[in-house]
């Protein structure tokens, strides 16, 4: 049997909403370690990874593996009859072919339970190879969201440039082109603080949050690509669940933008970059 | 003649907003009790009965029965036109054809007139018979409204299901099922309040908003009826009229739906079950 | 070599809000005085007039006078990607085919250039004649805004009438007909303001925004004039950019609508009056 109880409900409904235009159907791995999900979106272009450990539940139990497929608009249609301060439930059975979403309001005078069918749906899992990446970046993530939304008026693709001093967004279409460029503002704690987020689940980017729309450059080598904006677009969808957002970047290597879930896991998504000549001769 | 004042003008706005989807073209009764409306909905399923008694207006003058047949639609976009804070003043000859929506700002430097033009619309007025019934609910308007939005996103059709200690909404559709229970919270002084409101005019449920979401049952006997949700959410627009909703249910009886306006009077809904095999077994 | 830059960047992105819907493309005319637009709406019934003088921006370099062909929905899109609180600085070679917005952050780490190509646009420039107008009024821009919206729910035109104590907006449409008067409301410092704010550049507006929403009515002869409301709401996209809202009349001229821009200078709308039997019988 599967059981998973988050009392900050609003959580799991930010999660759903930032995943749910991207991925259509996909498999939710149950396990001891926690709630995960690997998925190509439909368009077999991008690639979303999310996890939710379970030491971040308020109560988890998982007595065997459980592979739950499930379509997410209908997941989120659901999630969506929570209120945010609802404490949420995640029920299973192990051979059932159902899953059961309970809310309580904090007052326990509203209980709700909705059952949704599973589905069977066929996935290989992907290895995302363990990789040192050239050049991270963590900038606020609704700068970020605004960067990408305001690039999306003018042209189709963004450049990312990133150097020891900054990272540049650039855009060109028909009506013209345009150069946005953010200066690293701090010295970079930022990857002590990585560390102390993901293992030792501290709430560290919380005591952070005074430091407001800081830049931080990670940097072994100047980088630069080339990426659709629709897709950078999709993934900012996610910019609620976290005050900073982390780009990872290799040359010819997807990059990974990276949400942080308080101090339960994260969302990561996964995007190719386009092959230009110039980046094809350097390689 | 007829002449009706209402300072808040803001209430004849929610009023309208409230059944003008519901209700395309209806006769407005204005006796020396009040200015009513009873009318079935376009589809001919659902009845809303209005009563603004002359007592809850600022002025009111009513020489003779008139009946003014008013094309719901555009009355609305002529009280949209008022602000929150005007005093509206209705107006119209005896044997006129035309109404006069009067709005003055609180200032008293904006004056605006608007004439609408009357119909002759053919109706019968229904009789509705004084009924007790077997359960009466009050709830928070917003909860009941949000009940009734969260299950559309599941199914059509919502069942509920009354005891003594707890209503219960039930729909289910092609992605699953879903329940929601409300406990009862309170020891229901609610009859005596309904009383106080309806005859004596006193504003008492402001007295009682600090109670919040309290759900008072009043139970002869347990009831479970269905009812299209269509329905439900189309009288839910009524909710910013009222911190409550009172819903009255029995066997094989249309709900009624009641939403108070202030000292004034009511807006009633009215939507028959939807006839199940265990219901008609049960009759 | 022109170049302009304004620290409250906000000001020029509600002007281009302001006309972007009624002008298609126009030229904007740089001179040492300032940075200028004349131009019809895109169905020729209509002309804006915008002005900003060269005194108002922080910075303003204007070498030799520049014509700049623009297409202002692609100049919207680019200024859109400002922050209300970005410096905006434009430029532009005397022989150059390109304009360069480039916006910069209060805290200077965000940096923004965006070039849009510029346009060669066939115009003419129309000499608006100096008119004594037989009335001016003044009022709130939000009002003016609400009347012209609210009427054109009822019918298609507006006639406004002024006279000494008020000023009325009629209509009339297939559901009914609506007045609204506004009357008078104070004793007319109006003339006064008027000349301090556009000559000294005072702001004097900000010291009068307490009043409120007075009505100023300057009258040689009372004016009665009527107008396509479908102008008018265009012109009120305007209305975000000054408190108030003048309207200088005139039998048989066209109606302007002037919306001052801090002490920077204006836009203004100038839209003929529909000619009617008793207008001519008048003239």
């Amino acid at each position: 049997m599967f059981e998973a109880r988050i009392l900050q409900g609003s959580i799991l409904k930010k999660v759903l909403e930032s995943i749910k235009d991207l991925v259509t159907d996909a498999n939710f791995e149950c396990t001891a370690n926690g709630f995960a999900l690997q998925a190509m979106d439909s368009s077999h272009v991008s690639l979303v990874a999310l996890m939710l450990r379970s030491t971040g539940f308020d109560h988890y139990r998982c007595d065997r593996d459980v592979t739950m497929g499930m379509n997410l608009l209908n997941m989120s249609k659901m999630l969506k009859c929570a209120d945010n301060d609802d404490t949420i439930t995640m029920k299973a059975d192990d051979a059932g072919d159902v899953v059961t979403f309970m809310f309580e309001n904090p007052k326990a005078d509203k209980i709700s339970d909705f059952q949704m069918k599973l589905m069977d749906i066929d996935t290989e899992h992907l290895g995302i190879p363990d990789t040192e990446y050239e050049a991270t970046v963590k900038m606020s993530s609704n700068e970020f969201q605004r960067i990408c939304r305001d690039l999306s008026s003018i042209g189709d693709t963004v450049t990312i440039a990133v150097t020891k001093d900054s990272v540049k967004f650039t855009t060109s279409g028909d009506i013209g082109e345009a150069n946005i460029t953010c200066r690293r503002t701090s010295d970079g704690d930022m990857k002590e603080e990585k560390v102390k987020t993901e293992e030792d689940g501290e709430k560290v980017h919380n005591t952070k949050s005074s430091e407001g729309q800081n830049v931080d450059i990670d940097l072994q080598e100047p980088v630069t690509l080339t990426f659709a904006l629709r897709y950078l677009n999709s993934f900012c969808k996610a910019t609620s669940l976290c005050e900073n957002v982390r780009l990872q970047l290799s040359k010819e290597l997807p990059v990974v933008v990276q949400y942080l879930i308080e101090d339960m896991g994260y969302v990561r998504f996964y995007l190719a970059p386009k092959i230009e000549e110039e980046d094809a001769d350097e390689s």
